[in-house]
Order: structure tokens, then sequence, then C-alpha cells
């Protein structure tokens, strides 16, 4: 017997100690019963008198159609978009092009309502979990075998799930010094520390600095002599928020090496990565072509890489969403991940979330079905992609005509995907860095004053060895109606630029 | 200044010590920058450079239609539903009955697509709040006015944030000796300590033991010398789950009197109490005036008065979902709770679930403004109450005709409301009490065997106390698809016992 049962497990996962206790000690409270001996006789065809699920019946659906858009701002939006050079044109509403949720599934590629209006398994529901699995496979397949796709609420919540997974009181993970701050509660909650890694910022982005990050490890004791060597490092490698930068591929291997010489499981957030950003000089020289592109081309060129295809082993998590290519207000998403940490994710989905919402997965899965299943979608965000890239273009177009950019007072971060551009403002080196903060409140108020809500730097750090680097502001092209308010917008910003700079 | 700050701040919660310390000790991060100086002059229509939400302009929908049913089962169920005394009858689909959601709100009842894929507030978007706000207000009046709504992931997601409000690691709840065991992985979660509370149970139910509760709370210290006074009561008061008991009103007020002397809050977990049951006796002298019922009928004479409506002072916190009423895969409910805790449990939903589902709350808000509001609401809720209360009668019918209940092996507990029936079983006083976990082991394995699956009163207990009183079954009416699958279901489960009786 014990033999048998040492046969049919699987080999432990090598990083099982990745863990955290809370994590890894959980029980949970099942009162269905359907154990019986060896031999009992079960009857093929059992009536459901126990778990308490209304049947179908009591739905008040009959069905539910989807009228769909062809492109991103048809419609409604159509008359409020300007077309310019590389960007869309408005059309009439696609009506012809609708995604019907039938009360009953025609075949397993359906979440029908009597599906997705029930109860359902932690992990999703089963058509969009293959078809997470087969995007991920397309776009960015992990170099091992023993993953698996998790759906979670949306980014935040996956973000949750595996600070919750991996750190214990006291533990530490290594956060870029510039983040997507409203994580730190997340690490906070698990009594976990973040631990800051210098950003290099260039005209062109860099992104984590390579040296640092390895001199950091390979001396930790030196520089954080109270605290245990980092379990984690959390990245947001594509489009980084805020400072838009993308990884280099080379880069990403220098850091996934680091990674497993230091055991250091990657939290890998990327909610935009899909967005790939031509660069500037390519859209100017040929804005016609924006649209012009296969998914084959796609994914060889532009899509950059996620850490999961270097991944040989199960030490990335990589956190995606649907709120940037389909709408925020899903709160839906998936977790990339090593079965074994799924596993353990979905169990505190059970006492925190449960399963995600059925009518977000049954939206979301229609019309990734109707639009034709994996490469469908991925044509969906070559469209999406192709606005945003006309945004991005119309955006430096303007900031680089500006007279603030004229006098040299700023500089920006051209990003190669995602949908912010940050600006570094190019304080006179007569003040200090550590004053930074301070004077670039004044830009803030300036900024109010004209009219243009933006992010500065300082409000995305969260140590003050960031300080002397705050000289910058998040902007992003991605909320604005149309080109006039994209124009109006990056006026109104280096107008007050203009002003910080001139009374400096 | 400090004058100033002083007479606007609102007079302290009295209620403010039962906030755990680490939900009451939470900060959140936020990154927007909008401070200003008084005085400073503010552009009045500023662009938004800084949020990082698409604009809806991406959304890949451009309106969705909803196709209503007019009553539970018509349509595709229409053909498998059996009309019977008292029961629906098959009709065509409702497809006049569309609810739009368009893509830009028409007035302010709409979510519409524009805003319910958006990013939106953790409280839940504005029509839906109010709808449910006005549905407290109708239905279950708190008698104290600063409460308020916080919507939810579902009564699941409502009770992990209730018990990370109140519960301090070490800290004791209430909970009725059978009960709704996932809760107690929320306890678990928190340190919490649940400590059973005992139930009388009757042929008509009777539920929480005054006495009992009273000389528990009164004596605490004798019982339970190493653990602390507890703060919280977790209770189920309508169709209780599982024993489908519905506390009297003159309990409630016992128990809320209790909980005023003893310094208790109620988590009061209430997802099924609006399927008020009509007696046994009473549907089988008129089967056919189920549906005669009006809304203010239905409101003074059936549905079992909330603790809110007892509630002077903010000690009541009311867990509500659209599950039973609506589809469990939804995952969006509310908590009725103070306007202080409701704020707590905010901050707790920012960094786990964040807001719930859009579609979910675009989705039963379309329906419910279709169907004209609250009224129409509580229109379908009796819609809904009439096909319960058949199927009650249906399976009372068959149960008092069993060849099981003639030799006295079982006696059902008549539930006043919700979708569960528990039978006791009437086990020989020959044997033990407290061998009934292992002697109702074999009832399960003959009802695998005959093919209905069924509920052990043993897997709904959490303590030993409750050894003695687990001849039970918890059986619900909810899930069959039809009145022969229902009758074939009752005969499986009499005959069951009918066997386990026999070989005792």
């Amino acid at each position: 017997m014990f033999a048998k049962a040492e046969e049919t497990q699987s080999p432990k996962f090598a990083l099982e100690h990745h863990i955290s206790k809370r994590a890894g000690s959980r029980t949970l409270t099942h009162f269905s019963f359907n154990d019986a001996p060896e031999g009992l006789v079960r009857h093929p065809n059992p009536i459901l008198l126990g778990p308490g699920c209304p049947h179908a019946g009591f739905f008040p659906i009959e069905f539910i159609d989807i009228h769909l858009v062809d492109e991103p701002f048809q419609g409604s939006y159509g008359t409020n978009y300007h077309s310019a050079a590389g960007g869309i044109s408005p059309t009439t509403p696609g009506t012809a092009n609708v995604a019907t949720v039938p009360r009953t599934k025609r075949d397993d590629t359906d979440i029908a309502i009597s599906d997705g209006l029930q109860y359902s398994a932690i992990e999703g529901m089963g058509p969009i979990l293959r078809f997470s699995r087969d995007l991920i496979t397309r776009c960015h397949k992990p170099a091992y075998d023993e993953w698996d796709v998790l759906m979670t609420n949306g980014a935040s919540s996956g973000l949750a799930k595996a600070a919750d997974l991996l750190l214990n009181p006291g533990d530490t993970i290594l956060v870029e010094e510039f983040t997507f701050t409203p994580f730190l509660a997340n690490i906070k909650e698990t009594g976990g520390v973040p631990i800051p890694v210098k950003l290099t910022v260039k005209n062109k982005g860099e992104g984590i600095d390579i040296a640092y990050l390895a001199d950091l490890l390979g001396n930790w004791t030196a520089y954080y002599p109270d605290h245990p060597k980092p379990k984690v490092l959390y990245t947001i490698p594509t489009g980084q928020n805020p400072l838009g930068i993308t990884l280099s591929l080379e880069t990403r291997k220098a850091i996934y090496t680091l990674a497993q010489q230091h055991d250091l499981t990657i939290i890998e957030d990327d909610p935009y990565g899909y967005i790939s950003l031509p660069s500037y000089e390519k859209v100017l020289s040929n804005p016609e072509k924006l649209l012009e592109i296969t998914i084959e081309e796609y994914l060889k060129t532009e899509l950059a890489p996620s850490y999961l295809t270097l991944d040989t082993e199960g030490r990335v998590l990589r956190v995606e969403t649907f709120s940037k290519l389909f709408g925020p207000g899903l709160r839906l998403g998936f977790i990339v991940a090593h079965k074994r940490f799924s596993k353990v994710m979905a169990e505190y989905s059970t006492i925190t979330t449960r399963s995600p919402s059925g009518p977000s997965q049954f939206l979301v899965n229609s019309v990734a079905q109707k639009l034709g299943g994996v490469d469908g979608w991925l044509q969906w965000i070559l469209k999406v992609r192709a606005a945003y890239a006309h945004r991005k273009k119309l955006f430096l177009d303007h900031l680089y005509s500006s007279p603030a950019f004229q006098k040299g007072y700023l500089t920006p971060i051209e990003p190669a995907a995602g949908m912010f551009i940050s600006v570094i403002l190019n304080i006179p080196e007569t003040y200090s860095r550590a004053d930074y903060p301070k004077l670039t409140t004044k830009l803030g108020y300036k900024s109010i004053t004209n009219g243009v809500a933006i992010v500065l730097g300082k409000n995305m750090a969260f140590s003050l060895i960031s300080d002397e680097s705050t000289n910058f502001v998040r902007l992003t092209f991605a909320s604005v109606q149309n080109d006039e308010e994209l124009v109006e917008a990056v006026r109104r910003f280096t107008l007050s630029v203009e002003q910080f700079g001139d009374e400096l």
C-alpha cells in the first residue's frame, strides 16, 4: 500500500521551500460526501440533493448577445476619433459581429449561461482556462512542462495571491525602486520586507542594473546585515510602470541566471506587454505600415518574451490581466506558474476571492472565441497596438516640438511597449538631487492649474534611496478620447514644464 | 485650526474597539497627485495623463443585449419543467424582454459598458449600490442611520471581509454547532477561535438555544477559562445551513439583547432568506394560491426580518449575495454594516479582491432595472419563491408517503425559508449517540449505491460536542431539473434510509 502510494506520487517540486508557511499549511473544509470503501457499488447517474446549487432554470437569463466592434473607437466613439497617418478610421458599428452566450453550451468552447452563472472551479472555467493556456503556448511558452494557468480577479488579485504564496513574515523581496506601489500593501500584509533595486534610466530605457543586482545579491550581508537574503524578485519587465522601460532579452537572461544562482523566484507583472510600440523613428518613416504586420512578425520581432520562455524549473510566476486589452472592470486575469504553486494559490483563492466572476469569464471567452480563438484575439491585440502606437507617435511629435523640449527642460523615455511615457525633468545640477521630491511638487501644482493630471515620479518610489532619481513624471496616452485631446494634453503638460523650468 | 478639525469630525463610532488591529492599521498607497495648497487655481477641465485607465474606446464591445425569461424554467428548460399544482407552467422564451447594456449611459440607473468595463470604486458601482441600499430599505431597514452597503465578490468573500474586520489572533467567535463550515477557514486565517453554540432541533425548527447562550455568555470563564469572551456571533438565522431552521422574531430579539449585554457583534449570513417557504399545511390546503401574494403581504407575513431591523447601534453585519436569486457564478453580493465597518472592509477589498466584477454588476443592475427596480426584483423573487415552495411541497409529499417515514425511520425539519430540508434519522436509543458519525456513514454509502448525493450532518459540524446530534442529513431541492427528478431523488433517498433503518 505504501509502495503503491509512492509510485503514483509525482516527484517533489524542487522549489517547494519557496512556499510560505502560511500558504503551505492551510487546510480547507469540504462537506460533500463522496468517499466510499473500495468495491462499493456506485450508481451510474446520481441525482444531486447535496450541493446547494440552484438549477440553471432559476437563472433569470435566457441568452446574451454581445455586439462587438471591429476596431477600437469604432461605433459610439467613431465620430470622436480622428483618423491620422497610421491611425484607425472611424467606421460604423460592427452590428453583424455578435457573440452569443447561449443558455446551454453548443460545444466545448462555450461558457454558456447555465455554466457561467453557476458555481465553478476555483481555478477558472474550462474554456477560458484552455484559451489562456493556448495563448501562453503561442506567445510565451515556458521552457518546462509542469506549468498551469490559474484564473484571477485581475492583476492586483494575482499579485496578492503570489505574495501570499511566497512571503513569510520577515522574508525579503526585491522590488524595482520605482514600481506599481499598491503591491507594497500586499507585501506588508504578509509581513514581507521590500528591498529596492536600482534602475538605470536612459532615453531608450535600460531598467534593472545587472551589475548592481549581482553585487547586491553577492554581498547581501554587507548591504543588509539585518535581513535574510531575498526569496523573490518582483519586476515589471515590459513597459515598466512607471518608467515605460522594456528589458532586453540579454538582460532577462542575465537576471534569470542570477535568480538561479541566488535561488530567487520571479514575479513577472506584465499587464500591458502585449501592446508593443514600434520605435518612433520607424513609425515616423512609414506611418501607414502600423497595421501591416502579421501575427508571426509580431511574435518574432515585437512581443517581448516573458521570463517564462527562459524558465526551466518553475521559478517564474507570470501575472497577466485582461484589463488593458479588454477592460479593467472585468477584474479578470491569470497567473502562469508551476502546477504546485498554482494549486497552493488556488487554496488562497478559496478563502478570499473564490473563483473569478462567471460573467467576466464568459464575456472574454465569448468574444475571444467569436474573434477566432488565440489568433483572432492576437489580431484584436494588433489593432489595439496600432491605436496605441499611433498615440505614442503623436505624443512624441508634440513633445519634441514643444518649447519645453527645445529649451532642454525635458527628455522622454521612449517606450517599446505598454501605455506609459515617462519624461525626465532636466533639473540644473545647481540643485541638490535630494531636493527633487520637493522641487517636482511645484510642477505638480502647475499641472493642476494648467489642467493636466500627471503622476509624479516621487509617488512611484517607496524608498529614500530613490529620492535623487525622482526627477521624472509618468504620463499615459491611454485614457484620452481622441487625437485632439492628446495634443491639447501634451500642450498643457509641456507648458507646465516650461513654466517650471523657467522659474528654476 | 485644531478646533475646526474637531468640529467637522464625526463622533467616534461606539463599536470602534471591535475592529481588529490588523484591519484597523492598514495604510494603503495612492500615487495620484491631486493635493494642492489652498488658493491654488485649478483648471476646470483637466485632461488625464495620469491614471493608467484605457479609454472606453479600447473596449471591444459596442453594447450587450440580455434576453430575460419571465419566470424560472421558462425557455430552454420549459419543456423539461413539469407543471403541477402550484408549479409554474412552461412557456416560450420572453424574447420581447430584453435588457440592454449600452456603450454609454442613458441615465443614472445604467451601468454602461464604458463604466462597467472600466476601473471603478472598490465599494461598488453607483447604480447597483443605490439599488442594494433601496432593497435593504424596503425589506430590512436598519434601526439606525449610519449604515451603508459594500459590494462583495459573493457571500464567501463577504464573510472573509467580515472575519478580517473583527477578529484578532486569539479572539473567539460563536458559531452555530452545525454551520457553513467553509467559513471556519476564514476564522482560522485571522487566528480567531470558533466556539460552538448548541442548536435545538425540532420538527418545525427552533435554532439557537437562548438559555444555553445566556448561560454560556454569563458564565464564560467557567466554560472556557483559557479563552477571552467572544467578540462575535456568526449565525445563519433564516433557512439555516444545514438545518433549514428560521429563527422567530422573539428569538432574534432575545439574541440581539444578549449581544448588547455582552458586547457582541453579529455576522448575519443570509444567502437565501428571501426564499420564504409557506408551511406545508398551508400549501397543501390551497396549492393554487402560491403565486397569489402581493409584495406587501410577502414583506409583512413571510420575509423573516433581518437583525438589522433590531439594530440601533451598528452591531450587525448582514452578508447578502445574488447567488441564489440570480446565479452563484456572478460572485456578487453585498454587506450591510455601519459606515465605519464598511470603510475598513473596503480597505481589505483593496488589497485582496479589489472591486467586484463590472460585468457581474452591470448584469444584475440591468436585469433589476429592466424588471422595474426594487419592486420588480421582488416580483422576480416571488416567482423564484413559488417554484421553491412547490418543490418543498412535492418533496414532503413523497417523503411523508415513503416506507422509511411510515416505519418511523426519519423526521424532516420543515423549512420556512431557504433551499434546505434536513432530515433527522431516528436511530434507536440502543445505539450510543457518540456513534452517530460512524453510523450515518453507512447511510452515506447506501446513498452512493442508490444514486443520490446527500450531505451528512457530521460533515457540517466542527466540534466534538456535536457528535451526539449528527443523526441528520442535509438535502436540497434546489438543483434537480424538474419534478420527476425530484420525486426520483426522494425515492432513492428514502429507500436508502429504509435499508439503513432495517439493518440497524
